[in-house]
């Protein structure tokens, strides 16, 4: 054995205390961004000043003439049918400019609406009447939850209808045997979850947003998140589905068997379907029990050949446990390092990191298994150097080292961001070959006058999905002209998809494809015309 | 602790040796009902006679007068697409009766059709030519794959031609990295598992069919099997499909993406939608690493208030490993007794067993939550004896005391199977319920004189799916009036489903209406008349 493995070893040795087993109320504690990460910090507000009203950023997009405008009498009929005060925030007969203001924007200011209309239904009969009437009068409308989505998908373009889902949020029911919970749309993701946690159970989907994004939210953009590696797509999980459809047909299917196979499986389509075919206002989902023990590591390893090796070893050995195979590259770590002034989790630098959890029924199992995992994983140097938690102070604090990475980049300014799915093998190579790019054209650099600060990559390795991410000074065409297409087409040539999780949206809508050929393109649009002839659903974007 | 619980225990200790940890190539042998399972008993054969014509079993069915009748120019161009001698059974310019005969009817020998042609194409090119020239002239297929199924669907009514995808069985490709399989719809599932379990992964799939079954027609039919509690639904496991629609178009959407969030899930439309609306010619589906370690536990209990328990129990401490929780009620063991002269696995006689399998990537850990899940269920009384499998001769005896249910009734005549879903709590209740409304008719009993001789139930209780089996000396229109639709009503009231796992086909056409609502048969019915207008897609079937 050489030098630098026992080295390593004995690193590892000191430094990989054993992981106590928590007490399951403080386990698990949600790996949360927590809302207020979607608030602008003063430097990316500075950086992007005023935001762009979404017309003016994209001018070929224009307003479609069919749609009607609202009027002083849609609004009354919209009142009658909402009744309550808070349903409605009208700034059509009335100013109220300031609290429409927050509907028509994103959380990274990059899309700024024109609505002057929110509505907020309380049930799937109230927004029945709502589309049902949209639609007569060709009125455009956007579905909207939490509103933390990263592709303009939740904010209107131009004077469509903002419908928020936040007044239908209601739990429904829990069955403790079969672990099924039926929950209105506008479900805050962590509300369910805390729900879950007190019975025992965990709800099957984990993401950064998780304190402001709403259940239907997460259905509607088919978010993937932390643990798809570990409990499924939402494909799989959700069980039923409740929606409107554009001409206020409510399509009841909350089904809560884990198998019916009684006709097509219509709920799928609105899973993922970003609100351009109906709007969700409730779900079935299936949750597994939750986990009595969570652990977690963080390694260093010199290069991405290491990083495959290391998840191809946590997949035969921790098998069944692993919950989590993140991957962090050393630049954002460096971010997250600045942002935070917190120390370094491991003495060395190195090129890659990697965040590793495992859960599981029995902790002393884990730990066992995870021991050996790293006894491996070091002996044969794969990994540089590496810690575990241990206790729940430290869980939280790994977890930050992956999930403090997008809040890190928001301090610097603007960031082209690209979710996108590559064959493993060449995963990482898409941001080595972005960074070679920019670097030859001149665009990045340590000093004020070069647009591109870093070009980062990081994501969830254990799902093929990459998180490209470009900070800028400002948002700046020439280097946007000098990502996209290119990215595209990079990603085309792997026959990988340009939008992993994050969905299409308004920013996304003219590269599907990139992903999608033109028979998929065709059979997609005629379903579109079919639910929504008249187009007034989420419009602009999508397909 | 009462003598009685100190017995079981006595018991249990005596009988539940150390599982030894199996070297991987035995273990996970597949759970198979053999193919010869398929063909048809003396018993059965003598009790069902010559199997009725489809169309005169259900008179009121009438062929589609708008369908054309296969002419020698269809032969000869059909001949011409597919070259090979072996890719056509031509009943209609020659005589192929004997050739042609097993594909005009079921396993189960309860439906026969009429066809006099049986095209197998070898790929999509070559379906897409066949179904094109089928759309124009108005010709109706039935896709058949194994032809395994238990509802009717993969054979014709009338003089549908059939498509067989026998002649699309290879495997295109496996990543072993992501664990991505790629192959053609004519693949056996059987021969697909075993490509896997020599790279150490395993198809997320598993019934007994098997041996015969082909992924494509697995998919098509959205089948659930025996571990679907563990590996989940094909709904979240298929990343890709291939497939070919009536008019022809190819659909290419064979991603091996765990995630890939551009543009409409189409792929979901052809799970489940048995043939009515394309034929699929190619599936990527993600597959899980193989299991290291298998133990499997076979238990006594005394009432299903009991098994309920044990069931939660087993979810809570098994809760990652757990791969199956089967049920079998002491009838169904007592016809598995008499069908293949096994001794019980236990002592003392239930009215019901359950059926335990553990997988797992470390032996040692796996033994120690079983047992200590033993020591427990045992220590609460909650169940009354049980064994564990000591090596894999034992694992196979056991599963087969799970497994040999269908064959033991195919020996005792014909029986009426319904495969549903109820909510847990009522899952058994179904099978009383059913057996005192026959008895007090009149229909049960021993002598020859009664037509029922047994109603059983069993099924996956880790999926809320019930095996309603109702063995009959031979067919019978008074049986079948007693139980339908009140075995259907009885479902309704409890927001079941009338097909968990085995599709609609022809036999659950007519009942869909007890688990979907008007809307939904609506929609559905508006999909299939956008994908097949012609309705020459496996017709007189499904919605």
């Amino acid at each position: 054995m050489s030098s630098a493995r026992n080295l390593s070893l004995a690193v590892r040795r000191a430094r990989l205390p054993r992981c106590r087993s928590y007490a399951r109320p403080l386990l698990y504690v949600p790996s949360v961004t927590p809302a207020r990460a979607f608030s602008v910090t003063p430097a990316a507000r500075n950086a992007t000043k005023e935001v762009k009203l979404t017309s003016n950023a994209y001018p070929n997009l224009k307003r479609n003439p069919n749609f009607g405008e609202v009027s002083v009498e849609d609004v009354k009929f919209f009142k009658e049918v909402l009744g309550a005060e808070s349903a409605v925030v009208d700034g059509v007969t009335a100013d109220a400019a300031d609290d429409i203001e927050p509907f028509n924007g994103d959380w990274m200011r990059k899309y700024r609406g024109q609505t002057k209309l929110i509505l907020k239904p309380q049930n799937k009969e109230e927004l029945s009447k709502v589309l049902k009437y949209c639609n007569d009068k060709k009125l455009a409308v956007v579905p909207q939850g939490g509103n933390t989505g990263l592709v303009g998908g939740s904010v209107p373009v131009f004077d469509e209808i903002v419908i928020n889902t936040s007044r239908m949020n209601q739990i429904r029911s829990f069955d403790a045997a079969s672990g099924v919970l039926v929950a209105d749309a506008g479900v805050i993701l962590e509300v369910a979850d805390q729900y879950l946690a007190e019975r025992d159970y965990l709800f099957p989907l984990d993401l950064g947003a998780k304190g402001s994004c709403h259940i239907g939210g997460n259905v509607a953009t088919n978010a993937g998140g932390l643990r798809l590696l570990r409990y499924g797509s939402l494909h799989g999980s959700v069980l039923g589905l409740e929606a409107v459809l554009a001409d206020g047909t409510i399509v009841d299917s909350l089904s809560t068997l884990r198998k019916n196979n009684t006709g097509y499986d219509l709920k799928q389509l609105f899973i993922g379907a970003e609100g351009t075919i109906g709007i969700i206002t409730g779900v079935s989902i299936q949750c597994p029990p939750r986990p009595k023990a969570v652990n977690v590591a963080y390694f260093g390893l010199e290069s991405y050949e290491h990083v495959q090796r290391a998840f191809l070893k946590a997949k035969g050995q921790l098998s069944e446990i692993l919950s989590a195979f993140e991957l962090m590259d050393g630049r954002s770590q460096h971010l997250v390092n600045q942002s935070t002034g917190n120390n370094f989790p491991l003495e060395g630098d190195y090129p890659f990191y990697c965040l590793i959890e495992t859960s599981g029924s029995n902790g002393e199992h884990d730990m066992a298994k995870l021991e050996a995992f790293l006894e491996h994983i070091m002996e044969e140097g794969i990994v540089a150097d590496g810690v575990l938690a241990q206790d729940e102070t430290q869980f939280q604090s790994i977890w930050r080292w992956r999930e403090g990475i997008t809040e890190a980049l928001s301090h610097l300014g603007g960031t082209y961001k690209y979710d996108v799915s590559i064959p493993l093998n060449e995963l990482y190579q898409l941001v080595e070959d972005c960074r070679e790019r920019l670097t030859q054209m001149g665009f990045v650099g340590d000093d004020e006058s070069k647009p591109v600060r870093a070009v980062v990559g990081y994501g969830h390795m254990g799902d093929s999905n990459l998180h490209l991410n470009v900070s800028v000074r400002q948002y700046n065409k020439e280097v946007e002209k000098a990502i996209e297409p290119w990215v595209y087409e990079w990603i085309q040539k792997r026959n990988g998809s340009i939008s992993a999780e994050h969905g299409l949206g308004l920013a996304k809508k003219e590269f599907i494809g990139y992903s999608q050929n033109d028979i998929m393109l065709k059979l997609m649009k005629q379903l579109k015309d079919l639910y929504d002839p008249n187009g007034i659903m989420n419009p602009y974007k999508y397909i």
